[in-house]
């Protein structure tokens, strides 16, 4: 608690530190250490001091200033399964005492065999069933409790680590150096709002409010007589391809100036980017580092990130990063710990 | 634009400046000048006081400060008519020109005749096919502007002033001092989410992303080979009683510990913060003034405001606001311009 008096010292000291100024190397620190010198990293710091100078013929409005990040793939690894895939059938695993009947019943019986290449097989609908029966049925609450604990211990199988270590370290000073320039930072995922939210205020300081991502039904009702919202079956809205660009608006109302994202299901979010009112910025990671993480894209990942994607990219001006290139380290705790770095591609 | 020292200085002052210390009336400025002393006001103190005093049991941490309020007489004017609905028939005689069939037909009819008596009798169903026929068929951004201009010309036939200028000044008040202490707030409306939105961030200094409300279904199309989002006529949800829970959670991820409201349409928004895990804080808006307001309630709008909600909020420990005895100021134009203060109820 401060008093106004504080409010008033604090308010003229803010406008002093955060006074706007073009950004010169030679005496400001470094704000994005981990990526490599001109390229992609260039163009980001011409695009923000651009919209950030008042006066400029670029100058976006602090209120203007949204940025949208899809999270799988772009700000942290996606593979070889989406993490939340990894989620859903280890809770299929958990819960299988309850339901017998999953023993005989395809895809849950993959699931719990552990043979993910037949549960590949049932494609998008397999993996609707598993998420349906494994997200709903309990409370909001319980929900976000049940995935914190599974955050907590659950690894990767290649860098044996928790998922929310296998973040990118350079795409964490983006987010933290685009607040720091008055934009409001969003997470913008196919994969399910209630998941994402129980991670991203540590792993990105984006707080649960500018999660966009699929979302299900919820219903108020008096569970023990005590009011409670239970978790649904339905589906409310798919947030992927022309649904992100729908999801951003119904979550934060605005159009994106600026936006990241790796696959083709954020095509429609970066094309409705280009198309907003001020200069704008859209960065697309290419993975082309199997010896620190993975190489897939438009030679091996053509269902999403077909060849089309990168000509689109290129042909409008789009910023390719290569994690390769631009990145001098991916993790915040180094490369040189990398195991499989021999192993590439998986 | 800032530096990394400039931000470890800036840190250093923050944590200086904000540290939590007791309010003491008589050494600081009173956050609330337009509440009156003590009832309500001194609930607000004592509740803030206790959840944001580290090491006090009622202790909240600052992510967990989630309060919630409603918009239409609990944050600005509802009487004699929404505000919306307001726009609606001014909407709807806009566009009649376009629309000759409407001449023949209700409830356009009686909406371009002004016949607002007869509009009324055709209940929510004839309100939503006038809401349907102005809100869908445009894009997002044109929807903005034609909200936004309205707002700067249409004026409340009671008070002859702009709508924006019907706030509650002890309400916008009380917002600021919340969000002072740490406190993020959100507005939950069963009005039009689009629609608040054009106004939430001057009048109440909420960003759009912090705004519930009722939702409409959009779709991204090339318009003109412009990417954009056009507004659909169907229903995404309908943000009202049980609603209102549900739609905190999809916007916000949370669970509020503070929540206002004013009618039977909060109640559950209402009793789902008691249910909070830490010490929570529930308030209603009996609107008691009709000289310098409106007076109506359990005694006159026993749709919205039925004696049961009253005996439930007082049986509950819920802070009932009167504005009549706990508001010394109502707008923040001063109540000495308040025409019509000798009519009474309308």
């Amino acid at each position: 608690m401060f008093n106004t008096v504080r409010l008033a010292t604090l308010a003229a000291l803010l406008a002093v530190l955060i006074a706007p100024s073009p950004l010169r190397a030679d005496d400001e620190a470094d704000p994005l250490p981990s990526w490599n010198e001109g390229g992609v990293k260039a163009a980001i710091l011409d695009y923000v001091a651009r919209v950030t100078t008042e006066g400029s013929p670029d100058f976006v409005p602090a209120a203007d200033r949204i940025a949208t990040f899809d999270n799988d793939g772009t700000l942290w690894v996606e593979k070889p399964l989406y993490t939340q895939f990894v989620f859903v059938i280890d809770r299929v695993k958990a819960v299988s005492n309850q339901h017998p009947e999953w023993k005989n019943k395809e895809p849950f019986k993959s699931a719990i065999d552990g043979n993910t290449e037949k549960l590949l097989t049932y494609g998008e609908k397999g993996a609707m069933a598993l998420v349906t029966a494994t997200h709903s049925g309990m409370t909001t609450v319980e929900f976000n409790d049940i995935v914190s604990n599974w955050l907590k211990t659950a690894k990767h199988p290649r860098f044996k680590r928790l998922y929310t270590d296998l973040t990118y370290k350079p795409m964490i000073e983006l987010l933290e150096y685009l607040r720091a320039n008055g934009f409001t930072t969003f997470i913008v995922s196919g994969g399910g709002t209630a998941f994402m939210r129980a991670y991203t205020e540590p792993c990105y300081g984006v707080p649960p409010w500018q999660v966009v991502g699929s979302a299900g039904e919820t219903e108020f009702r008096y569970w023990d007589s005590s009011p409670t919202l239970v978790k649904l079956p339905d589906l409310l809205f798919f947030d992927d391809g022309p649904g992100k660009a729908e999801g951003i608006n119904t979550i934060s109302g605005g159009q994106p100036v600026f936006a990241f994202g790796n696959s083709i299901g954020d095509k429609e979010m970066l094309e409705w980017t280009a198309n907003c009112k001020g200069l704008c910025f859209m960065g697309l990671v290419h993975h082309d580092d199997a010896a620190r993480e993975y190489a897939y894209g438009p030679e091996s990942d053509v269902g999403r990130f077909p060849v089309e994607l990168m000509e689109h990219a290129l042909a409008n001006g789009w910023n390719v990063v290569s994690m390769r290139d631009d990145w001098n380290q991916i993790f915040s705790w180094g490369e040189a710990e990398t195991p499989g770095a021999e192993a590439g591609p998986q």
